[in-house]
């Protein structure tokens, strides 16, 4: 079996997530990790039989085992490290965004270096590889529902985060609503062309220290003329809320929310045990291993990648111009053109 | 039994669902009913013993037996009977608009006749009396959501309208989405105070040959500050698409597509013998005749109105907004006063 | 329109619910009604507008207006009154059973009378009608299912009888569970020809007071080699619990219970607003209607009776069967010969 | 951490299958493997670092590490091996049955054995760990139903098994009712003490040449009064259809079948892309894996065994009572004592 010789860098909560699950995936063969503060992780990573660790990445970029790298550290590292081991050869993935910086230039910069290497950069896009919205999007692109018309996400996180969190992060529209503009056009197959967006503090109104919100409403237009609404709050009491609906021609096609329970209590009050609304870790438990096996595959076989620097650039852009729709009450075009073609 | 008496005007296809339903309903004895075109359906009305019948909707008005009339007629004739139908003192039960005219003069002048007559008058906004719409309404208003932040209607229509009947009701935004701003509005139980409508023909191009759109999305802001998304369309191949979602800090209520089926079919294609979607009358057949039951009960035990004279009043205002949306490419505030306090 | 000129024969509580059915099906006209205690109802039926009256069925029988007889009296007069109906030569609607006697003879000779007066006689099996297990009973008769092997009905009542009501009416078996032997043998479309029922009283021990019981559970053999199951219950708190499964080479139908509502809420409970579940006359209220409709279309145009003698023979005779199965333990035969062909 | 040092008898489908869940479980150390055939995985075990691998399953119970015993052998070799592992001390984990003889002495003494060793044995009736079936057992026991008076099992397996592994695993009832009489007795938390019986083979005639039916009906009832309906079939066209219900004096608890999709279409042809519905390994398979870390925690924390020897032996009386009342058409008493107390 060809295999992917892997370097993981960051072992941090998301890291260790990740690395349970590319364990679990035969063509992976774990060459080396690296963490900054690797002592904390250390004796965990040698129970499971992962010897080479070490404290700096460049050990990683220097390995010449490794391939391929995959980037769990914070955001704000992204940038450099992405740049690093573009430069050192390596097949990449890592999360969104590529830089702290909203102003594009430097993952632009990234991207470049990345296209000048000419390794594979996949982003992080992990609901592309959900099974609920990959059945949905492969119904729409088999034509089940003709032409699409309008895309509707609704997208609602079960809890507030840490405002320090948050600040790291970058806010509702960086963190999270960039997954649903990302969603919203891999639905539509077109780039966002128009965003207009109307949001508040209606749960947290401390967040407006930290030019921040909890609660969006949002129109999009796409270039190929249909339209999207999404929806966010950060604190949906009963869950985590994920649906995704679109609307055709031929018909329509919506990815309900996942539940693991099929039971059901009739009893005189009338009331129904509720299917346990799933949290975040289990509702996309599958995407984030489907889309480790997903590069596996670009990397073995030269498949597509499922989602690339452009799909990053294109949700960034929509996050900003929604950042500036918000603050001038007004539409804002967005740019729908990509220099690296 | 105390009764309400009451004239029928205008026996068009409507008017004889209305009139069916009117006939079910203990409290209402029909004294007399009038249409131009009279001689169309009078023997049908002689079979079911109502024998009173003009082609002047004048004679109702001027028939001492009757208290309250219910009108039926042509959008275009609404301004004139409802007027004259103050003057006569009469309790008038009538579908939205009041007027032709989109300048909302007209429509308050109407209005301003029935205060000074001080009769009641309830206009059609149906879907309040909708058992689904109803139930997650009560929900709310006894907090089982906690506090309401945003409301989502979804609103489509099985198909597409003629367009010379669409120049006479009025296009999408004053036919058919003002059920969905009133909707919205009955939800969060605050005024619209601003609207972003985007739209366009996705389905029938030559609607705009008459000025009008078969696709629509919006975002909503209400005068308490929370949002609202609205999305419609023309023609939904399943049927009529009509759902409601209420997102609060305690939880959500929604109600979805009301189906006549509980048969399952399970075979080797993994299909299922689909709940049949309903149709437009048989969607709403309870609520057409569950308003006129709570008219009846605002007649005789002084009940309040389920729909006034103010909700079209804002209603229209809020597609008026829309409209102004659409043309300009931005967002639209609305007025929320009502001079008729 | 050709009509069907009624007599209604009883108007207790059950029939004054079919009177009210009756009454919206146009191609029937009511010409006379009958009741023992006709003075109750009375005033009642002058308001809505019936108002030929009569103490003594036999008016009815001697009015050469009346054309069919629907029989709404009590089970102890149903041999007598059907009798007497067909040998006036009327069409008969009448509920099962067709005689108080057990032992079929009885009831024979009633269907004998009928057969030798040439009037149709339909059965009051609402359920056939129900529009679910309709649909169920088309899809299976249309091959959906392909063979059928296995049949699972599950009926149970909303709360126990009165004890002197379920000795008037006739036990579990009689009552209640022979619906359900109607309902097997139609979805299967064979005779039961075997019977084992295991049974006892779990809710309400003094029922073997009155030599009943109030829970049970049944094996069906089928003349044509297929199984079917039945459990009943009386006291479901939930309310009344009306399933129907029909197993076959090709797949599955089922009709799952009827509710009202579509609503759900979502909290921090994880609880639903379950589906009201409904109670006796809301599930079967549209079969009521539906089945005197059958009945005018099989005397108007020829069509076959939804349920004639013989259905209620066969009925009949599993329950006999099932009530020897409780006594003696062991599994009993059923005859399913028809000697009335 | 404290373990369990395991060693694995038998590497066939069920084996491989099993021995995968086993090393998702870090508490589990495994310690050895073993199979007759043991060349035919040697390499596979070896890529995933199990290298100690013997031909001969004594050289596991002669293994001083082995604490523990996993057995997936087939069936003919359960009364030997573990009789064996019970002298050698070794905790055992079983599937059902433990001797190929429907004569229960076989198992007895089987049982017998492991109790003078003071082992822990656990039965695999994996279904009790199943995430569906728990939730329904839990809330019985917890009172959310009342007092339970009828359960009923939906059985149905995808397709038929070949001739020749029926012969080995012994034939419906033993090979697959067994799990359901298990089921049905774990819900009542009540023993089995009346079976009756009605099956045939409306799928596959030619089963009648080895003895075995592949459609069945049961009625049970237990010891504490209650009922139980199973109903069983070799071939459900749709999938793999396993649900539970119980219905009790204060409501029902139901567990549907599990589904992997929420994903809904709809289109003019009112279908649904059905929910598909999941085979045998995908269906139980948190079931194979939870009741592995029950027996851990039972090893390791002496927490209550899951399914014991008593088990086992219950379900294989009702299977033989279930073929007597077969072959007799009567039903058939069950002996609830349990000699090894």
């Amino acid at each position: 079996m060809e295999k992917v010789h892997a370097g993981i860098i960051g072992l941090g909560r998301a890291g260790q997530m990740h690395l349970k699950n590319l364990m679990t995936i035969p063509e992976i063969v774990i060459e080396q990790v690296a963490d900054v503060f690797i002592e904390n992780v250390s004796e965990h990573l040698n129970d499971i039989g992962i010897t080479n660790q070490t404290r700096d990445y460049h050990d990683i970029l220097n390995n010449p085992k490794v391939d391929t790298v995959f980037i769990f550290t914070s955001t704000n590292t992204h940038e450099e490290i992405v740049t690093a081991a573009a430069k050192a050869g390596k097949n990449i993935f890592c999360e969104k965004p590529l830089s702290m910086n909203q102003v594009e230039e430097a993952s632009l910069n990234v991207l470049r270096e990345v296209k000048k290497a000419g390794v594979k950069l996949q982003i992080g896009f992990n609901r592309r590889m959900d099974p609920q919205f990959r059945n949905v999007y492969e119904g729409v692109r088999n034509g089940k529902i003709g032409t699409p018309q309008i895309v509707k996400v609704t997208s609602r996180d079960p809890d507030l985060l840490p405002h320090d969190l948050i600040q790291r992060i970058g806010g509702l529209l960086f963190d999270f609503t960039m997954h649903d503009f990302d969603m919203a056009r891999y639905m539509m197959n077109s780039n966002i062309s128009e965003v207009y967006a109307k949001g508040g503090t209606l749960i947290d109104p401390t967040l407006k220290d930290i030019d921040d919100i909890d609660t969006l409403a949002l129109v999009l237009q796409f270039e190929n003329g249909t339209y999207g609404l999404i929806d966010n709050s950060r604190r949906a009491v009963y869950g985590y809320d994920q649906r995704v609906e679109v609307f055709g021609s031929e018909g329509m096609l919506k990815a309900e929310n996942v539940s693991n329970s099929t039971v059901e209590l009739y009893n005189n009050k009338n009331e129904e045990l509720q299917k346990p609304l799933p949290i975040f870790k289990e509702r996309y438990r599958e995407a984030y291993t489907a889309e480790m096996k997903a590069f596996v595959r670009s990397i073995l076989k030269d498949e597509p990648l499922v989602a690339e620097g452009r799909d990053v650039i294109m949700a960034q852009r929509a996050a900003v111009a929604a950042k500036k729709s918000l603050e001038t009450g007004l539409p804002q075009k967005v740019d729908t053109s990509y220099p690296l073609e």
